[in-house]
């Protein structure tokens, strides 16, 4: 690591190795000609890669909050009764756009820092036989816990044909989350966080399923499912894409591809345990409860009477690091890490490091 | 021009300059700090300034079909009469999307190559006293054809007080559409044309009336003006933006800002003049009428029994510079020119020559 350089430990974005920022500068090009063409085949075979699916992928310039647009309002129609999954803001601002499409919902909420359980899901859907969709952050960026009974929700949910939607913004790419083998009909994440690419572009995966329920829906707008699909046929996006981020995406993705995915979703869980053991030495408790604590954004509560803001403060000033705040009710009450991407020991090691001085220099 | 570098003569994207793709290397910010807060600041300023306009601009990381969404999802709702007018596929998209909302639409459509006239609108006006708002493509990008007498439109439709809408994604910066002065309550456009910037971002101009009028319009979701307005306040965009289009943008506004809005303005003019006096040289016949010729999409038809696809290739092939094809019906019809951006008169004579050289090697 250059020395002089800002390390970003946000819980996205997220460091961006040189050579995918570099990426950026190459001259744009037509996105209706052959060069896009070829761009956009390679681009779809490592989304694959990545996602662990043989779907559809459609290719979003948006951020994360985008995709969620796209999975809500494609696939979700008035008539639906959604079972909406909320353990903090995401899963919140999820649940609010699956009410402002008219659809009924019944909501699993828990407390800040727990997370969902597969008992509860067996509970409401036992309860609610005539349930269609269920949607699910599965990694809460804004409190660090993660679903990770995940497997036996989904499973719980396609043994009663339930169309299940799953934003992996926070993750993908960085925990094992294999979109087939657990059956995900729509898999929502973004690029600026396990995937190490500037922010700017979003990918949902669709399963044929979820086409063909997106039949009946009428959308015509910027996350229409349908123009991703004609234009899909041209190896093209509807909408002019942003392509200097295409560029840096594919340098990003084939980084990820020649580690290897399960290197890289050990290489994640080695520094999240670093990380975690370096709060256990400084009696930093962990915000999430034990069961729910995420491997890609670590969320530590501050030492009693010290603010997060002081902490990110310093840490900025100091140290040239970001890391952040909590979020709304957290704002001071707890400090986030991201432990994405290209994060590796010497990165962690670093970070660690520079926290422990600032909370002996704070306390 | 390096002349190892690819021209790109497409209308839109188009040449973005070396500094501008070099800006997009800067290292990942915090979106949510002070580095972030002043870049915001410098870009609304900016923008401002390009826009012609008071009002709030809205900072959208999509193309312009999103800023589309954005003016249609915001500010129309299923009560309103809406006057929607179509001269090409920009407007047809326009119009499908108020469609969409389940608003009683009026159209205002005319053949390809023609345009709306004031007396157009004024008549469907007084047949429509109950008309809410005007919604209408400014310079439409598939023909080339523009609305020249925007003007008067505008005047008509704010005696009414009906509100306006103008896309003005391949014009604004490149010809002058002073929003204000105009009285355009919603203006929209995008990065990737006459702003020289890589393509990704999309921007509203919202006025206060139009503001008003959001008051009773539920959203929540990708694109609610609530959540950009809320966010205004603390200089941030409610989702991650597209970070490194917000460095190009910076750079590629303060050219504009440095050059001056009446200089680019008469250097856009020039160069589409030297196109059409090229183009009567050829004896190529221009594809809009006389009244309607666009000054940054300069649209000819291609000579008898040559196919446009031909032209196109052999420009990229043989000259390293890109036009593009007609659009749906006009496909191998037309060739379009952008005049767009940092558009010089070295560069047209390079793309004319060119376009000869092509044009006599065909015949």
């Amino acid at each position: 690591m250059n020395k002089n350089k800002r390390l970003i430990m946000l819980p996205g974005p997220t460091n961006v190795a040189e050579d995918v920022l570099e990426a950026m500068k190459y001259s744009v090009i037509n996105h209706r000609g052959n060069e896009f063409h070829e761009l956009y085949d390679e681009i779809q075979e490592l989304l694959r890669y990545v996602f662990q699916t043989e779907n559809f992928i459609a290719l979003l310039s948006s951020s994360g909050t985008g995709g969620v647009e796209f999975a809500v309002t494609n696939f979700i129609t008035k008539k639906d009764k959604v079972i909406a999954c909320s353990t903090g803001e995401f899963g919140e601002r999820l649940f609010e756009r699956i009410n402002a499409i008219g659809a009924e919902t019944i909501k699993i909420s828990k407390d800040l820092g727990d997370t969902i359980r597969a008992s509860d899901v067996e509970e409401v859907i036992e309860k609610n036989p005539d349930a269609t969709v269920l949607a699910i952050v599965f990694n809460e960026t804004s409190t660090g816990a993660c679903v990770w009974e995940i497997k036996k929700i989904m499973e719980l949910a396609k043994s009663k044909g339930i169309l299940t939607i799953v934003d992996s913004v926070s993750a993908l790419g960085g925990v094992d989350i294999p979109t087939d083998k657990l059956g995900i009909d729509v898999h929502i994440t973004g690029s600026q966080k396990c995937l190490a690419c500037p922010p700017g572009l979003a990918f949902v995966s669709v399963s044929n399923e979820a086409i063909k329920k997106n039949k009946e829906i009428h959308n015509n707008g910027y996350f229409d499912l349908k123009a991703y699909l004609r234009f899909h046929e041209k190896k093209e996006t509807p909408f002019t894409p942003a392509l200097p981020l295409l560029y840096a995406l594919k340098i990003a993705l084939n980084k990820i591809k020649e580690e290897g995915l399960d290197n890289v979703f050990l290489r994640h869980k080695k520094c999240a345990e670093m990380f975690y053991n370096f709060a256990n030495k400084m009696s930093l408790e962990t915000f999430p409860k034990e069961y729910a604590k995420s491997i890609t954004v670590i969320t530590l509560k501050t030492p009693p009477s010290v603010k997060s803001s002081e902490i990110v403060e310093k840490m900025r000033k100091e140290h040239n690091i970001e890391i952040a705040k909590g979020f709304g009710p957290l704002s001071e009450k707890v400090i986030r890490i991201g432990c994405m991407g290209i994060i590796n020991e010497e990165i962690v090691n670093i970070t660690t490091k520079a926290l422990e001085q600032t909370i002996l220099s704070i306390e």
